[in-house]
């Protein structure tokens, strides 16, 4: 797939992780000035950067990101914010901008200073490296990873008049674990020409769609972050291909938080539940949700379960109104719970197929009224405690 | 401890368990009518004994209180409503009153009808057997338990102008598991003499306290009940006494629900979480909510990692409003995060502490108000992920 115009690309090991065989330091630049959006975590005890992008956004003219994992720059107080400033001003100055046009994310360890000699070293050492080639746009998706296995990357494209528009997007982790408290971080750009007034409503349907309707343990980190810019570099404007590239944007998010979710720790099995039937997308949402973060359902589907007396229980929890009548339930195609009453089905069977699937389809199906959501969420296996609770210092 | 006057109690197999050795029926028999109060899941799928007992309740002229464990009468449409209703009426008929005056509950399977014959017949059996003696209180105690290792139960006493008021009370199973969807049953009993208006208030406030500030899973069951009977045998008012009695009463409900919480699946810490210094004690619990649910905090502690990062990230998710400086927090006493800063601990010493302890005391002190609350939870064990995640059908 095409890279849109007017980006160049870095990852590269500058050693803030331990493993020097991993990259740990990303630039993404725009050779113009960017349209710039971001959505960023609502926790309380949020780091550093994340202070320093809500400061900077939405803004009009972006020419950088500058990314570093193994170090969150979190709960590091004033200093962290100086730290934060410190790397968009060192990018800055090699690329003869100003600091605020510079963005910043961080990832890895919270609570302990960012090591600044070696990062500002990174930055020096990978500004000449930036290039448009697929080659670099990959290593800074590698450079941004921390328990990832694999990069998550995503390319879009839109003709309109015979011009190109192109998306692309890499992202990263889906499950906070410690001491590496992993933030979701994804980023996603475009040489369309738009408008933060465009863009935002944009990225803000697209993250409910996707990064909002992904469940891996429903623990918010402190660095969440997502990022779309806009550099117009391919002389195309997004307004009068407005809907179609909405939509662009929301599938390429979509592919990037699926993506997080098939690659979350210790990961068996994913959940893909469909939620329709509902007064409004709201109440599906929190159905979906509530399915999606019952550890019950998660440890059921991690053993091969047809369990649905945990999932209907936990639609029943869900705070929306309803009889039990009102609901009927498919796994796999399957129904097993029809209008308030379990099915005679054959459990063996059912669980034989999930088994062999790496996809569980759920459908709880109400007749309330026509609105629907979908959400992604994991097993809880045994392998994600173990994972979770080694003690690590 | 003695028990209340005019009460006896039963507990026996009656073949609705697959272990004969274990007791699947209960029954409290109060000798006069004794003014009755109840909480039930706000679940909206929710079992059929749970209806039955909502009309019935609250109560001036209970006389008894039948359970059987094994199957839950739940997800059974209006035959369970009927199997459920004729239960009491069974019970009433041999104790000569009307069935209103009979409450229901179940608990275990889900999704499958009642088997009537085997519990009718244990009714009837049961019924000559009932006595005030103290082991018949604990038989009727093991009746009602699934998958609990011991039966959980409770005694208080108040003494006024010489006379004494007596409570007792026994409860089961805090984590649901599949597929016997293991409820949250509780039954308290006094001989104090109260009307449900005095009593009403003092159940709400002391369920908040207790078995609403217990957290294994965050899964609400289909039948969890909590019901509180007074049968003034004792010859003494409550009024007079309100505070000491509504004090006793709720001491009552935090011992059955913290052994709950210790009898729960495979755990092998308790959490005893305190939220401090908060607006409201409506924020205090929403704090303390989100830490006791959080799978990164529950793997944190299972591992025995005093892991602050997981605790106070997710206290900033929990929805209230603070700033990082404005909590601190404790675990087993020692400072770990100071106004919004880590502190240097000895993560080692702390860690063997927890390893060594099966409570774990988490104080989040905020500087925000002066309310507080105090919640329980479990670690999360890969014991309980293997433990709910196996197939059985």
């Amino acid at each position: 797939m095409k890279l849109p115009k007017g980006f160049r690309f870095a990852g590269q090991y500058t050693g803030v992780k331990k493993n020097a065989s991993k990259r740990d330091l990303t630039l993404i630049v725009s050779d113009r000035d960017a349209a710039a959006v971001g959505m960023f975590t609502t926790n309380k005890v949020c780091a550093a950067p994340v202070q320093v992008c809500r400061e900077r956004l939405p803004s009009l003219n972006v020419r950088a990101i500058v990314v570093n994992s193994g170090n969150a720059n979190a709960c590091t107080g004033e200093q962290g914010l100086r730290d934060a400033k410190e790397m968009t001003a060192s990018v800055a100055s090699g690329l003869s901008v100003d600091a605020k046009q510079v963005l910043v994310c961080s990832t890895g360890v919270i609570g302990r200073p960012l090591p600044m000699e070696k990062v500002l070293k990174g930055i020096k050492e990978l500004l000449p490296k930036i290039s448009a080639e697929p080659n670099s746009f990959d290593e800074a998706a590698q450079g941004i990873m921390t328990t990832d296995t694999r990069t998550k990357t995503t390319f879009r494209q839109i003709t309109v008049n015979g011009k190109e528009i192109h998306i692309a997007g890499f992202a990263k982790g889906a499950a906070m674990i410690g001491p590496n408290m992993a933030t979701m971080l994804a980023f996603l750009i475009t040489d369309a020409e738009a408008s933060p007034a465009l863009l935002g409503p944009i990225i803000r349907r697209a993250v409910d769609r996707s990064f909002h309707a992904i469940s891996v343990e429903g623990h918010t980190s402190t660095n969440d972050s997502v990022t779309l810019l806009a550099n117009g570099a391919s002389g195309q404007s997004a307004e009068p291909v407005r809907d179609e590239f909405a939509k662009a944007i929301e599938e390429a998010a979509i592919e990037l938080a699926v993506g997080l979710v098939d690659d979350a720790e210790e990961v068996t099995h994913r959940l893909t539940i469909d939620v329709t039937g509902t007064r409004t997308e709201e109440e599906a949402r929190k159905v979906a949700k509530a399915v999606a973060d019952s550890p019950l359902v998660k440890t059921a589907v991690f053993g091969n379960d047809p369990n649905w007396g945990r999932i209907c229980s936990a639609a029943g929890y869900a705070g929306i109104d309803f009889a039990e009548k009102d609901l009927s339930l498919r796994v796999n195609g399957t129904l097993l719970y029809d209008h308030g009453v379990p099915t005679k089905f054959d459990a063996n069977a059912e669980s034989a197929r999930m088994k062999e699937n790496f996809e569980v389809h759920i459908e709880l199906m109400f007749e309330l009224g026509q609105a629907s959501c979908r959400f992604w969420s994991t097993d809880l296996s045994t392998g994600y405690v173990r994972f979770n609770a080694e003690y690590t210092t």
